[in-house]
């Protein structure tokens, strides 16, 4: 029904489709939600995705996004430089460090295999890693990548590409959540906790 | 508001209130439910309720509810008997067993240490599990509470009872549950994800 749409708007439409999660029918109630707002909002936006593109782009030691390059974190002289946590997006970073969990640095893979969209290891930055990693002086490289197929196939295809350079490559413990219960575990969670118990 | 109720429907609804979960009000409820039901269903209930007690009891070897004792998995000659799974519950049982990730027997607590609720060591099954365990042919007790701080509490209890019987003692593993995402993950379970990683 966009057939009445001027070609600006239909323009729009169509780049709004393109963000991840927005189908046609929701790019269309964005599109004439912008035509029929103030132009300052609308203009907001628009400048505010300029500077961003502008202002912020991927730190090219560890794809973070920043406003520097190097990031702050690869910056940070206290990070244990020899630890590089892999994660498959900038959101997996900040999770992690919003937790305080790690001290080390990280490497951003920019996806996950996902042979159903298409998208294989060849589509990740797996040679930037090998390269960081070749360089020297890394000991340590933990794949905290998701616990689900891709997750796994991610973290398998990242441990092939590290096989020979001699560091120890690790993975994220899986089992049960920290304050969860057995009752309502799944299956596969407790399979998984099960088969890697621990001595106490 | 409960004045005008006749005595045996009052307490009917103290019989009631005293399921867990259960309070003052719905108690009420249920109670009224049941004296305006037909005989039959009442009687179905309280029926059911009387052949349970006489039919159904805690095996004396683990304690899971069962009609036989010794229960189905303690006379299951197919179970790893050298491998002791010790649950909080039999709910928690029932879980890891729909799950079929386990091959051993079982231990079950009947509770777990929670000292705000005057829940103490005393108060489990602990005394029986040292003693079954002393008994021999045991080489390894899995503590399978929930990864809480009672869990964690009860789980500490269990060891140290078993301290000195010479068998191995391990616990559930912590971490990611399977098919999770690390950007939704806890920070505290990314942080036991991290503290256990392990190698690829």
């Amino acid at each position: 029904m966009a057939e009445g749409r001027p070609e600006p708007v239909e323009r729009l439409v169509e780049e709004l489709a393109k963000l991840p999660g927005v189908g046609r029918r929701t790019a269309e109630r964005l599109a004439d939600h912008l035509v029929r707002a103030p132009k300052g909002e609308a203009m907001g936006l628009a400048l505010a995705i300029r500077d961003v593109k502008k202002s912020v782009g991927p730190c090219s030691a560890c794809g973070n996004f920043s406003e520097t390059d190097p990031c702050a974190i690869c910056a940070d002289g206290r990070r244990d430089r020899a630890r590089i946590c892999v994660v498959s997006s900038v959101k997996d970073l900040l999770a992690i460090e919003r937790a305080g969990v790690w001290r080390g640095l990280y490497h951003v893979l920019d996806g996950r295999v996902a042979p159903l969209e298409g998208v294989g290891p060849d589509d990740l930055r797996l040679g930037a890693l090998a390269e960081r990693v070749k360089a020297g002086g890394v000991a340590e490289v933990v794949l905290a990548t998701d616990s689900d197929a891709e997750g796994d196939m991610t973290a398998m295809h990242a441990a092939r590409v590290l096989k020979d350079a001699g560091v120890r490559i690790t993975r994220l413990s899986r089992g049960l959540p920290s304050g969860s219960s057995v009752e309502f575990a799944s299956p596969a969670t407790l399979g998984e906790a099960m088969e890697g118990r621990k001595d106490v």
